[in-house]
Formats: C-alpha cells, sequence, structure tokens
C-alpha cells in the first residue's frame, strides 16, 4: 500500500522527476506512431485519469499494446511535465504490470464507449467504473461527510434509530414486515389469525418508514441530535423520485420552533452544497457539461440565495392569482402537487421556498396546531429543479392537544404510550425535518432519477445484486 | 434557539458577569436553609450539568421549590464563579420560567435515584436521560464521527450497501425475510410453493447480513471504499454480545493485501480511541468511577501499544503448551472459542492481537487461499477484555481458485455471476475487515451489555419502541 492515489499525482504531492508507484484500471490506450503509447489509468481517486506514457522499450511493451478499457495495472514511473493537452503532469512508466486482464474486451460491459443510464443500471456492479456513476458516488459520499461534519461541529448527536420496529404509526399499508415465520407452514392463533407471538420478536414487525417519533426520545433529553440511516417504503411507486430503500437525515431540536428548524435547514443545504462546490469541482464540471449544464450554477445560487418563507395560504392566493391553468385546482385546503410546486419556486419566486402553516387535515397528527386552530406548524422546502426537497414540523408537545388530535383522528392513544411519556414528563417546544438524502443527491448531481444516485437501487419488482 | 447549551457555560465561553440563557431539564434540587435553592440543568451537551442559583426574591420561588428531576426549564442569569465545590462556574438566575412539568414526580421512571441497567432497559425511551445512558450516546456519537472522519481522511469513500437483498449467499438460515405478501393468503405456485413472483420484489427477498460483498463492487473501482450502515442477523442468540441489528463498519481496499488491512484496523482502532480520549473525558471519567476502573488506562495502552500479529497455527502451539485446561479443546483445524481468545490476549500476550491465517474449512469462501492450500488469509483482531473485535480477509481474486473453492463446499457459480464477474475483469488484490460498532462501543465505554450501547436494541422476543 505505498502506491499513490491518481489524485495526489495530479495534484503535484510529487515533484516532477519523481518515482512513484500508481495502480488502478485502463480507461483508455492510445498507440502512436512514434513507437509509444498512453494509457489512461483511473483508481477512484478523482475523476481524472492520469495519463501513462509506455515506451517500446519496455520488456512487455506487446502487452501494453494488448490493454483494453477494465484492465487492472501496477505502473512504476517518473513524474514528468505532460506535453500534450487536458493534464499538466503524467507519468513515464518504467515499469507496467498487468495484474488483471478483461476476460473478453469484445463482450465487456463497460467497454469505452457511451453507455445509456438505463443500460448502466444491468450492470450495477460494475457501473462505478463509469465517468458518471464514480462522479456520483465521489459527490454522494462528500455530501455525507459533509452533513456528519454540519451537524458535529453544531453540537448534534448522530442517534441511530431502529430499523425493525413493531410500531405501524405512520401507516402500515406501505411498510415491509419482516418475519422468520416458515411461509409454507404460517402457525395461526385459536382465532385464525397469524400467530405473530411465534415470530423472532413475538410480534408483527416492519421496517421502519422514519425514524423521527424514536428520535423525539433523544432529543428531550440530549436537546440535538440527528438520524441518518436507511428508511422503507413498499409503495408501488415506478418513478424517477420513489426508492422502496432510502437514506434520511432527520434532525431534531429541542426548544426550538418552526422558524429555528427552517432556518437550520437552510443552513444545512447551503453547508452542504458549498462543500461540494469546493471539493468536487472536477466532478461538479463534469455533470455540467454531460447532465445538466445548469447544476453548478443552480448551486451558486442557492449558496448565495436567501430562502423565501411563504405561508401555505399565502401560496394558494399567489396560484390563484397566476392565471395558469393547473391539472390539479387549488383551493385552500388541498395538497400542493409538484405543478404548483414547480410553479413557485422556479416561476414566482425563482429561489427555494420554505412553504409553512398548511391545513392540519393533510399534514401528520404529531404536527403542531397553530393557533388558528386550522393549520399546523409544519414546512416543506421546495427548491427550483426538484421540488420537494425537505419536510419538516414543530411537534405537538401539549398533552392535551396532542390527545385530542389522536382521538379525532381515530387513533389509540395506548398505541402512542411512549411517545405521550415525552410530553407528560417535561415536554419541551422541539421541531425537526427530514431530508431524502437521495433526493439530495439527485439535485446536487444533476441525475434524472434517485436510481442512479444509490449503488443498488430497490424498486417494485427490482432487488438485484 | 439563542440559548447557551450548558458545556459553552461550563467551559467559559461566556464571560463572568455576562447574561446568558440556558435551557434544559432539571436533575436534582436542593434548598438551602439561606433561602436560595440550587438547581441543576442539564441539557446533554456534557456530562456536567450547570448549577443554577435561584434566590427567593424570584416571583415564581414557590415554583422553583416545586421542581424535581425532569422538569423543563428555561433560566436567565448571569454566570458566576461557583463559591461550592465541583464546578467553577455557575448561573445566578434572573429569572426561571418552567417549560413543562413532571405530571407525578413520584411516579416519574427517572428519578433521581440509581436504577439498575436492566431496569433502564425497560424504559429505552426516557433512559437517554441517565448518566450512564447519556455519556454512551456522546461517546458513541464520537466514535461514530472519528470512524468518518478517519476514513475520510485518508481518500475512503463511504458506501450504502444494499439493506434488502434477493441473495442468500451468506446463510439464509440466520436472515429475516421481507415481504409484502399477505400472510393470511400466501400465493402458491403451481407446484405448491410459495410464488414469491408476487411479491414486492418478485422474489424471496432479505435484510443483508454484511454489506461486504456488495462494497467489493465499489472497491473494484474506487479502490478505497467504506459501508457503514445496519446489518442484520436472525440468530436465537441471548447473550451480552448479540443484537438482531446492529451496525458495522466495512472498509474494502483495492491493491491490498492481509497485511494491508491489518494495518489499517489497527490505525483505525487507536484513531477512534484517542478521539474519545481526547473528546470525551468528561464521559470516560464517569465510566472508570462507575462502570469499569480499567476503562481509561486500557484505551490509552491500546493506543499506545503495538498490536501482535500472531498466526493461527503458532496461537495452537501456544494454547497447548499452556498448561490450561480449556472447556473446548484445542487443536489444529477448529475454530478458537472465546477461552482460547481471552487466555492469549489477556495472559500470554496482554494486547491486541491480530491472529491471521485460519484453516480453510473453518472460514468463508471467500477468503484467500493461502500458497500453504490450508489456511486462508483472514484475521481476527482480539482485544483484552472483550475478545474478537474485528474480522477481515483478503479475498479470492483468482476465478480459477474461487471456482474451485465454490465447487468443493458445493455452491452454485450461478448464484455468484455478478461477484465472478469482479475476477474476470481487471481482478486485483483486495482485502477488507468488518468492526461491530456496538461491540465497539461497549468495549470503548465498558459496558458489560451490547444492548446498553445502542438505542433500542432489538433482541429475539424484543422489537420494543
Amino acid at each position: 500500500m505505498t502506491h499513490a492515489p491518481v489524485v495526489d499525482v495530479l495534484k503535484g504531492k510529487y515533484a516532477v522527476g519523481e518515482q512513484v508507484t500508481v495502480k488502478g484500471w485502463v480507461r483508455t490506450r492510445r498507440d502512436s506512431k512514434a513507437g509509444l503509447s498512453f494509457v489512461a489509468l483511473h483508481d477512484g481517486s478523482c475523476f481524472d485519469p492520469v495519463q501513462v506514457i509506455a515506451l517500446n522499450s519496455l520488456s512487455n511493451y506487446q502487452d501494453v499494446q494488448r490493454l483494453t478499457a477494465g484492465c487492472a495495472i501496477a505502473v512504476v514511473g517518473s513524474v514528468k511535465e505532460s506535453q500534450g493537452q487536458g493534464q499538466a503532469l503524467e507519468i513515464e512508466a518504467s515499469t507496467i504490470d498487468v495484474v488483471g486482464w478483461v476476460e473478453n474486451p469484445d463482450t465487456y460491459p463497460m467497454a469505452a464507449k457511451r453507455h445509456s443510464i438505463e443500460f448502466l443500471r444491468e450492470y450495477a456492479h460494475l457501473r462505478p467504473r463509469t465517468n458518471v456513476i464514480g462522479a456520483v458516488t465521489r459527490v454522494r459520499n462528500c455530501l455525507s461527510q459533509a452533513i456528519h461534519r454540519f451537524f458535529h461541529e453544531r453540537g448534534y448527536y448522530w442517534i441511530s434509530t431502529p430499523i425493525l420496529t413493531a410500531s405501524d404509526t405512520e401507516g402500515a399499508g406501505e411498510m415491509f414486515r419482516v418475519s422468520t415465520l416458515d411461509m409454507m407452514n404460517i402457525p395461526r392463533t385459536d382465532k385464525g389469525d397469524v400467530d405473530y407471538s411465534q415470530d423472532f420478536f413475538g410480534k408483527e414487525t416492519y421496517l421502519t418508514v422514519s425514524g423521527q417519533l424514536n428520535v423525539e426520545t433523544y432529543c428531550n433529553a440530549m436537546s440535538k441530535v440527528y438520524t441518518f440511516g436507511p428508511t422503507f417504503r413498499a409503495e408501488n411507486s415506478n418513478t424517477s423520485r420513489h426508492l422502496a430503500e432510502f437514506w434520511m437525515i432527520e434532525p431534531e431540536v429541542a426548544f426550538a420552533d418552526l422558524a429555528d428548524v427552517a432556518q437550520l435547514a437552510e443552513d444545512m443545504l447551503k453547508y452542504v452544497c458549498k462543500a461540494v462546490l469546493e471539493e468536487r469541482a472536477d466532478d461538479m464540471a463534469f455533470f455540467a457539461q454531460r447532465i445538466n449544464k445548469d447544476v453548478i450554477n443552480r448551486l451558486e445560487k442557492l449558496v448565495k440565495s436567501d430562502f423565501v418563507r411563504m405561508d401555505y395560504t399565502d401560496a394558494i392566493e399567489i396560484l390563484k392569482a397566476s392565471g395558469k391553468q393547473f391539472e390539479f385546482p387549488v383551493d385552500w385546503g388541498v395538497d400542493l402537487s409538484s405543478e404548483h410546486e414547480r410553479y413557485l419556486a422556479e416561476e414566482h419566486v425563482g429561489a427555494p421556498i420554505i412553504m409553512q402553516n398548511y391545513p392540519k387535515d393533510i399534514k401528520a397528527f404529531y404536527m403542531r396546531l397553530n393557533d388558528d386552530g386550522k393549520t399546523v406548524a409544519a414546512m416543506d422546502i421546495l427548491a427550483p429543479g426538484i421540488g420537494e426537497i425537505i419536510g419538516g414540523s414543530q411537534r405537538e408537545e401539549r398533552l392535551d392537544v396532542f390527545d385530542e388530535r389522536l382521538e379525532k383522528m381515530g387513533l389509540d392513544k395506548e398505541d402512542y404510550s411512549w411517545y405521550r411519556d415525552l410530553r407528560r414528563y417535561g415536554t419541551v417546544p422541539h421541531a425537526g425535518f427530514g431530508l431524502g438524502f437521495e433526493r439530495l443527491v439527485a439535485y446536487v448531481t444533476g441525475m434524472q432519477n434517485v436510481r442512479d444516485v444509490i449503488p443498488f437501487p430497490r424498486t417494485p419488482g427490482n432487488a438485484s445484486f
């Protein structure tokens, strides 16, 4: 492990003339009539490969001339200033060892040509070798590191809320069941129901759809907390924005109201976008060139912009006055659809919007009732170019108001006993939000489909690899 | 959100005489005959609470005298040098607002007294309010941040390998099934089997037991990668070391052999233990005082020690020559049991051991066969006081050797087609390891049971909250 990452060579960490070893995979090979070959060697450490000059004086030059995309090689050579275009430094090889050949270059799925993004999805185990998925991987990592750093610097604790849950409090219809029962021989109770008392956990168990209720318990002790983990929806949605398995970030803050977490969300989005602009300029240049030419520009704008706070009630008026024909009619009380959100964020405001105070009847039971008795302290952040990227709320911390809400919604107090305990013992105003990580990665990179920003996407009918 | 975290007040970020607002929960209250009360206010930002002086001149002093453990309060006051013992700074309150009372202090489960750790487990939603679980939470967070930082600084990318998997390649017997089929009406095929083609993913699907095979695909493109995510075992193990849901860290390195990842593991363990010693001295002092008096000492020793490399074959000789009576007999070819590991790490060496080159028949199919034809390039790290904490190996990168191994083990090549592709297209030596995060947290804090170092433990018969 004494070899040098390509990024270090290209960034000039080694002096011209210095000997280095690099190891990686061949992207391209070009033979010159002058009796030498140019081999682009890639190791994932940055977007660009390093150019290796292979002179025909190499003892295994015949092997070098057989190198194709995907072959693994180890190169010892000296750093040189490059004569060619496109790079400042290159390596003149003194030895090139072929570590691993490509079995049949003609049928190698990742041969050096453009592949459709749908084709790459079929080869999720090989697609990280491509420019586009390599770049996505580095940006995804950058965002994840920046998120942890953002919260850590501000005194937040990462809490790993459970993946397996026996609470179906957020809508069992869209949940995956987890079981070890013998499917060929399901045990039954006397009444004929499934006897989950014989299951691994002694009751019916699901995959979590959100860590929020659980993380509120830690918020009410540690003050500032966040989750960053996988969540699941058994929704039969075959869209470019939905995955059955995706990662969520859910901060939760004690002694905080909706305005506080709206500001936190704005600060966080700016912080992580800035990190990508600063740390992944190489990958972003590629996305701007090949995926969406606006992608750097819109990040720079987001970092500099002031997010616009807007009340739902005002948004309805704006939509009504817009003179636009929307597919879904606009009236106070309706949920905003994607066409409404896009009009507001892209046409009316032209900047991210923090939409606040939605009608209580279209929002979840745990959101705090506003003094008007009609709306709750909920917010969505709508970004131009992608729509809703964050949803959050202040939580109902008043036990009597909470219980009344449960009753009106026909929910059973008993099912929420531990959640209610937080309101019985030293209750405090608190608020939080949820950010779908893949939607963020898609937004930042300009990738159109969340299936291409997670290594192995899970969607209806697909859990390959 | 303009209030100050307690840690900032105690660390002297505010000058004596300066006005601050603090918000949190009451730990204790003590009334003095001199007509004032001392209220210990805790907000989770550090181990210690801040002492608040409440004079009887406060307009709501009667309320102050009713404060009990767990009540939420907001205090405005000025920073003072403390006259009492135990803290350098305190706050003299000008106002104390009671934000949330405790409904019935006599029955509040987290009243200010010592609780057994088993009792606390029954109240997983309230236990972060205790000293011990608060300290565990901060150390757990510190370790998690340090792990991400360690890998990020070294150019590793975090890869989120899938939680849902249709591959049962690591032993389906211990896996949880994930399904949306109607359990009261399981669809059958013509042959009478369960018709998983009607399930959400169109085939039988499980929760992952390891991200390793998946992350190898990214390693073979990006060179240095790691996972940090939840993994699952449907093992009916009711021990202090097993959870059905736990978090794992799995780095994977291209162009690396066993010695390289052994060094990486040693470096990582030292780095994260050092981070805890430096950043969480307050919590570690508590663990040393109340949980295990050796806990700081052994971390300091680990950071300074050189891990001892030892071959399995040599270990067997040492155990045989020890003159010890072991419950499980020692002979070349047997798996080491916990008594053997403890003897070696605690008595024979007295430092962490990196045990290497195990018999191939007791190790997994993907581990690289050594030249002796009998052993594989596998390692376990055994730490005094806890036993095995890391397991890793060099992976078999040679397709012909791999295929032969599959055949001898009666495994079907077809089931490993994408994994085999990595050996067909530019294969390289690579290696990695797995670290069970909860075992690490337990080791660092001295906590005896992994159920107390994860917020909501899942074990056979228990998925509460």
